[in-house]
């Protein structure tokens, strides 16, 4: 089959490997019907995360069984289905809380590369959950949204706890921001401050609910957003970004007792212990749990409530993946959808 | 009046003062029935933090009224009374969140001094609460925790969710990680680990309600925790002492999604960004909002159901104050209690 494999920074080739197969019985092997490329692709693409050696990239997927494992039962062939980035059992007690981004069994997509024809899922009856019926073109591109990009920014408005009354204010307008402001309104919130400087990504914002938009960065940012809320400060502050400038901005912009939710993955990102005890803030954040929402995700996406797909403003087959990579690296897409 | 001053580090003295006055229409005045020496004060006492002039010292204090601004109204001279070591106003967005130790208005008590005979209150009516009745001795004391340790404790419990069901770890053996003991107890908590190396605290920590003791620190302690919670960790962590060593160990004792609350003040703590991202703990902590819970624990200590008090194991009267911070600071006592 053919998969994305990166052997350098930069350096993005489509090539063919082997076909997966079952290796655990709790195995399944999915045929995808679409994948795409990540933000956090980006890291080692641009050499801030370290190349070691050539590897098959991806962690986003929709797609059909194609073959299962002796333990599965949940899930059969030919069964339409979304998974995680993190595959997870979804029986011990970490899942049952609700974290399965850090099931006792976790294993990270990412490791096996869903950037390809096909994947193994791991874990599948715990993994994957099924589409009713057979999406549209258009439901499809939201469904595999909801796969990483809308499940992490559904997470960071909950972890923010986004809701009824409450004014919202989101750091970094990447699909993770973008889809955290969609996450924020469906959630109730009253007020949504989209922080952006992109015309394009100002009107996204906007279009999945944003009230106001702050052009301002560091401490212009925080001066702004004080003054959009009485001196106070957001009640909730979604970052999606992961750097130390990001960060302090987030925790700044918050109301004490206020909440910060964080899913931008932490690069160099160093917390001043003192400041963090003075902002009075709730921090939470981390490897979403893409698995706590996907049911009521694919409910909303199949009912024609939320339409998250638009935030892939390219599209490309498979094999101009190393475009897709610099487009994305370039700003000139905000997140591109591979066709398989 | 007689008041504790420090004018360097382990430089304590008792001295006479001009008696407070009203300043400001929404002040009071009280005369303290009893006041004590915080943990927090043992760092400048210290050293560790800079005593850059004579500073008269202290903010815990429960006491009668004897004046009162034109602008006090819900509070009368005669009143018996109990606040916490911020003045707030009870009225502003944040304080009617519940985090008036976050006030808009905010006045510090350590700034004005409460190991005195009497002190000045401001913001009156936001910040006192009345006692009904006169306290016996026992009461009196427990009331004196309710200033300042006791709510502590129980905030940070509840920043930490310890609740029905839960297993909650108490890093801290001072009075505040002790009463943070009580409160998780009271709020319903199922295990309590208390990490301690003192027979005279792990006594007291298993009075309050701690099922297990932890003797080992650092990564040991962080092991027998995860060996207690079957691998998982604890669902809630009170973290009551301040440095690195302690927040670490808070963070990496509680289980994914579980929520660490943290009350000591940090001193010299930095958190990587990426171990806590990976760590997907809630974290919450800061100054605690004892406002917001001093009318439940008044009418617990009134009725009997709490006995906070008897975490002060030293009595002196006011004169002896430098001999209360040499037994804090060589940790002869927990805490000290002096009667005015």
């Amino acid at each position: 089959m053919r998969a994305v494999i990166l052997h350098a920074p930069g350096d993005v080739r489509v090539e063919t490997v082997e076909n997966p197969t079952i290796i655990e019985p709790t195995d399944a092997v999915i045929r995808l019907t679409a994948t795409c490329i990540c933000g956090s692709d980006l890291w080692p693409y641009r050499g801030i995360e370290p190349v070691r050696r050539a590897t098959q990239m991806g962690h986003e997927y929709v797609g059909v069984v194609e073959q299962v494992g002796d333990g599965v039962h949940d899930v059969t062939v030919g069964d339409y289905v979304v998974g995680s980035f993190v595959a997870s059992d979804n029986t011990c007690e970490i899942c049952r809380a609700g974290y399965q981004s850090r099931c006792r069994h976790q294993v990270m997509m990412g490791r096996i590369g869903a950037q390809a024809e096909h994947a193994r899922i791991p874990l599948a009856d715990g993994t994957l959950v099924k589409v009713p019926g057979t999406p549209t073109e258009s439901q499809l591109r939201s469904l595999l949204a909801a796969s990483d990009v809308l499940g992490t920014g559904w997470f960071a408005a909950v972890a923010a706890e986004a809701g009824p009354g409450t004014t919202v204010a989101v750091v970094g307008d990447g699909a993770v921001g973008l889809l955290g402001i969609l996450a924020a309104k469906r959630l109730g919130a009253e007020r949504i401050i989209a922080m952006s400087r992109h015309a394009d990504r100002q009107a996204l914002a906007r279009r999945f609910g944003a009230t106001d938009i702050v052009e301002e960065r560091g401490d212009e940012a925080v001066a702004k957003i004080k003054e959009l809320t009485n001196g106070y400060g957001a009640h909730s502050t979604i970052e999606a970004v992961g750097t130390q400038e990001s960060m302090d901005q987030a925790i700044r912009a918050t109301r004490p007792g206020g909440h910060v939710g964080f899913v931008g993955v932490s690069h160099g990102v160093e917390l001043d212990g003192l400041g963090l005890f003075l902002s009075s803030v709730h921090l939470h954040g981390g490897p979403a749990p893409v698995r706590r929402f996907l049911p009521e995700l694919i409910e909303l996406i199949m009912t024609g409530q939320i339409d998250p797909g638009v935030v892939f403003d390219l599209t490309l087959p498979l094999d101009q993946a190393a475009e897709g990579y610099r487009a994305m690296d370039e700003r000139r897409a905000t997140k591109v959808l591979l066709t398989v």
